[in-house]
């Protein structure tokens, strides 16, 4: 079979991919999945043709997007993932001993199945055996869980998805409303090179309901533009600084996440802090 | 005329973008030279096929391989910017009311002569009375000014093109000796994602020569992977924070750079940190 190229491409600019097979392609309830084996950058995963991630460099989101709310909170117990089906955002949270519940919402029971077919090292995730699965919608779990998760994090599609609920001021004040105190929310926030408006209303949504917000970007080739943001929010007074430090065992384990770019993540080029002014 | 989209890739991976028209296509003594105008990212430069810069996020670019150095330095009087033909760098510097000697050497006249017919808002950079333009092999030229310089930039192509010999260990030995003490030199340096190989090499050979070094990443979205790095090095001893403070009338004009993102640039992910041990 003769090589192609997949493009995921918006506003006049994109990624492209270069595939030697299409491993899986079908329509679940919610969305187009497909997975195609890449010449360079291992499997890749589509959701209504949007990259969720590749092999290649799903560590550089993975790691950012559960480290740096786990590493924000104290002394995190119970976790809710919102979205994140592939497993990866559980794998990552997976190496904190520390939290005691770890309880994930997605809307896609086919997500998470294609994860665990054509995935296993992503979708490990699953095999821990603090993870409880909930199959539903999460801007409709998280209003049963008044006060009960220490950290939240959102690993959403776009805004145009299934995902959008989770792009919404309301979703915001549910995820408030579910957390004990001191608690620390991460979601997946968009690339302020491509999508700004979607950043700045992130920001200042976040900004109404928490003391705290920051906008932490991650660098991620396969997204468009490279780059995505995570927007972490809680009530302390500095989220944007780990609250205690990574056990060497662990940051010996981590491609991506360390206690510098924790912090550095946060400081944002001039035109995306004039977003959030 | 339709609409086609110009894609660069490499390692099975790449950027595509939408293009309205075909402004310039040349052949100089050194490279092919394209100029393309896009449907959402202004005009757009090709030097033999690989994207140089969109008038979109050229800035991104220029500003941080501009700033770093200069704002690392003391106090730079005379400045010299090795390739950089566009003008972008120089447009950057001039920002610096100290400098008062601001040489390049560019190895292709062609290039210089492009960005002024295309691209007016990049090679406004030559406007500026402290420049004198010389047309020369750089890694030639540098041999000419021993301890003249305060501050080297090297904004070239990749090592595929003419500028094979900026990347070699010669030229970093070069560029020390036409350093005055207190120097500080800045290259573009790739992206640790795409080419690892060269980010280490750059980052053992300035070690090698310099007292302090450090790898700055930038969020260039049509830049392969959407980032690119620079390497700094010089004879302070913390080359990765500003000498000094950015006076707020340069801040308020500045879109990328500001003394936070000079810091943070620096923070690197542990994949990338390992390149250096």
């Amino acid at each position: 079979m003769a090589d192609f190229w997949v493009t995921e491409a918006m506003n006049g600019f994109g990624m492209t991919v270069q595939v030697t097979e299409e491993l899986c392609s079908k329509r679940s309830e919610f969305q187009k999945i497909d997975v195609y084996q890449t010449s360079k950058l291992g499997r890749m995963l589509l959701l209504d043709g949007i990259i969720q991630l590749t092999e290649f460099d799903e560590f550089a989101y993975h790691e950012m997007l559960a480290h740096i709310p786990l590493f924000a909170h104290e002394n995190p117990k119970r976790l809710l993932v919102v979205g994140g089906g592939d497993g990866g955002v559980l794998r990552e949270a997976g190496k904190h001993p520390e939290l005691e519940v770890m309880d994930i919402c997605e809307i896609d029971a086919e997500v998470i199945e294609t994860a665990k077919k054509f995935f296993p090292n992503v979708s490990c995730g699953y095999d821990d055996p603090r993870v409880a699965v909930h199959i539903a919608d999460g801007s409709e779990f998280i209003k049963d869980r008044p006060g009960y998760y220490d950290v939240i994090i959102v690993d959403s599609t776009d805004p145009g998805g299934p995902g959008a609920p989770l792009f919404g001021e309301q979703f915001y004040r549910d995820m408030k409303k579910a957390l004990r105190p001191g608690g620390v929310i991460a979601t997946q926030a968009e690339s302020p090179y491509l999508l700004p408006d979607i950043v700045q209303r992130l920001y200042k949504v976040s900004e109404q309901v928490f003391r705290s917000v920051g906008y932490a970007s991650i660098l991620v080739p396969t997204y468009p533009t490279g780059t995505i943001g995570a927007c972490v929010a809680g009530d302390r007074d500095d989220i944007a600084s780990p609250a205690r430090p990574v056990p060497p065992e662990l940051a010996a384990k981590l491609r991506y996440y360390n206690s510098k770019i924790h912090e550095a993540a946060f400081a944002n080029p001039s035109f995306v802090k004039r977003l959030f002014d």
